[in-house]
């Protein structure tokens, strides 16, 4: 088999956890000696071993003189398990293929010297792209310090996310909303606003079998969402966090009863939470990702304020017509085409009769 | 070179006059004598030789005993020129393979019977689908007797047709553009309404090298657009059409002045113009297809009138944003999702930077 060959295996044991190791990164090690697979591992889980270590403990044979593969640069320094490099420097390894830098700009390459230090052939930057693409999350995290947000929606051929009458089941069919769910597990946490929660009362769980519920973030900057919301009252079921610029402890009470937490957001000039303010205290909290649910208004002041990285725009194959039908980012808009929040690198993929497409925000200039 | 070749090229050759043909079909035609192609011919121009004629006629030696591989199945019946299968049977050819069947029902299998009774083999449907891709509005227009209208929007990836402020110059990007009028050209009409004319005043014209201008259709059941709009003062250049309720002569002249021409179109129940009486009207006229560049309101009419055959979806990778921004159909709109009109076998085409969503609208089961 190629180095091309084990490094693919190492990524495809990397993805095997995607949703477990947040706000950790995906990361898959393969052994080889004599062109023989004599150890695999992946990073399985949050707080478990690396993926390297996982992957000399699972060797068959001694890995003295083997070569690894692994899709991110091996750790140097102790968090909470030990360093990765000084485990292949022990395990007698002679040579290392890397995909991804570590993106810390204070530990990036200082892996790979550590293992050349110690006489270890290392190639970097191997395969890069196709690494690099398992974890933009983890990427964005590091560098930004600040949750990854994709803006997520599903709308008709003729941009409506519900009909006039405010109906909004179903738009799109089975297989999308299938993917939904995996994505809620996917991301560390899911977001909506106040009048999601009163116009459709959503668990905004994540009911994908073997799935992980998103901690559930809702934006109600007056404390007003009712106390018998499902998203209140499931408190036991998944996490739910309140930001609202409210401080008044009595109004609060009653939600911290159900076991909600409440974050105090300050609000921006235009009256409504502050949304970066909210991201940084999230980041704190070791919330790497969100998947954002919101309604119009919301989507709207999460473009405005800068914080959605990708936009998931799910289109069914549908008409409602509607004057006053809603669309899925509404609030006080652009005034000249010129002005367009830019998407970019969009990539399509048919789920069922409906179509998905992902691009990246653009981040504006004047930020 | 085999069969399948022969009448790829024929396609190819048949492809060459879109856009000049109207109503008629677009049809090719190659003639074959023990594998040299010795003629090749297509229907160039409404009016002209049809594609068998001019294969027959571009012959570099004797057709007798050739194989002819034709798109659509030969006429055989005097109409603007004289039958198709006489000049085939004149001609000595020995086997014809045929594509598309003629959709006319009192016509459909006569002339290939005529060609079998004078002893030469036939195959039908041979390379069918491919050969009835060629002429979806002809078949349309054979069968149901009115225009196959292609209802065309260009919209952001957040659903809208505008920015709040009515500006939408320009949405999609030039490829996008230049497809526009591409399909102008190609569609025997185009259609828009008065709120159109009065607020972008467009010319409404095909700007592509060598393209043929469509007739302009304006929906103005009052009779209010502006004597000087571009479409009424231009009508040396291209046709106008205004269809209209008014039946006041003295208001009706001076855009007949102008070169225009008055359609007087009863009113619908709902008070807009019929659009099916309409859509008859014109199909008299020999307009075999339109393409529908109206605003959310009349896109609205058209559809709940059952007259919209095909939606083209332009989608711009950015986002206006806005409550109040215009979507691409806009009207009284469906109550509930269940009720939406419903789009099959979507097409996905990358224009530049955008994408354009091609499908066929499912007809309403109560029509």
């Amino acid at each position: 088999m190629s180095n091309r060959k084990y490094m693919e295996l190492a990524i495809e044991l990397a993805e095997k956890a995607r949703g477990f190791t947040n706000p950790n990164p995906l990361v898959g090690a393969v052994i080889v000696k004599e062109d023989r697979i004599i150890g695999r591992g992946y990073h399985e889980k949050y707080g478990q071993l690396h993926a390297e270590r996982n992957a000399l403990a699972s060797c068959t044979e001694d890995p003295k003189g083997a070569v690894m593969y692994v899709t991110l640069e091996p750790c140097c320094h102790y968090g909470k398990t030990p360093p990765c490099t000084e485990a292949i420097i022990a395990g007698g390894l002679s040579k290392v293929f890397i995909g991804s830098r570590d993106p810390n700009p204070l530990v990036s390459g200082k892996g790979v010297k550590m293992l050349q230090n110690a006489g270890i052939e290392v190639t970097t930057d191997f395969m890069k792209e196709e690494c690099d693409a398992l974890n933009p999350v983890f990427f964005h995290f590091i560098i930004h310090q600040t949750p990854y947000v994709v803006m997520k929606y599903a709308m008709t051929m003729d941009g409506k996310i519900a009909t006039v009458t405010g109906a909004s089941k179903w738009i799109t069919g089975e297989k999308a909303r299938e993917n939904v769910h995996r994505d809620r597990h996917h991301y560390a946490a899911i977001m909506a606003g106040k009048g999601t929660i009163i116009k459709d009362d959503p668990l905004l769980t994540c009911r994908m079998n073997g799935g992980k519920h998103p901690i559930r973030i809702i934006c109600d900057s007056q404390l007003t969402i009712p106390i018998t919301a499902k998203v209140v009252t499931t408190t036991a079921e998944a996490a739910t966090i309140i930001a609202t610029s409210c401080r008044d402890k009595d109004r609060q009470q009653p939600y911290i009863d159900q076991g909600c937490r409440i974050l105090e957001i300050p609000l921006s000039a235009d009256n409504h939470l502050s949304l970066p303010h909210l991201m940084k205290d999230l980041a704190a909290d070791g919330i790497d990702s969100i998947l954002l649910e919101g309604g119009g208004a919301l989507n709207w002041s999460a473009l405005e304020a800068g914080i959605v990285n990708k936009v998931q725009t799910y289109i069914a194959p549908k008409i409602f017509g509607g004057e006053t039908a809603k669309t899925p980012v509404a609030g006080v808009g652009v005034a000249l085409p010129s002005q367009a929040y830019q998407l970019v690198n969009p990539k399509f993929t048919a789920m069922g009769d409906d179509i998905l497409i992902e691009s990246e925000v653009l981040p504006c200039s004047q930020e």
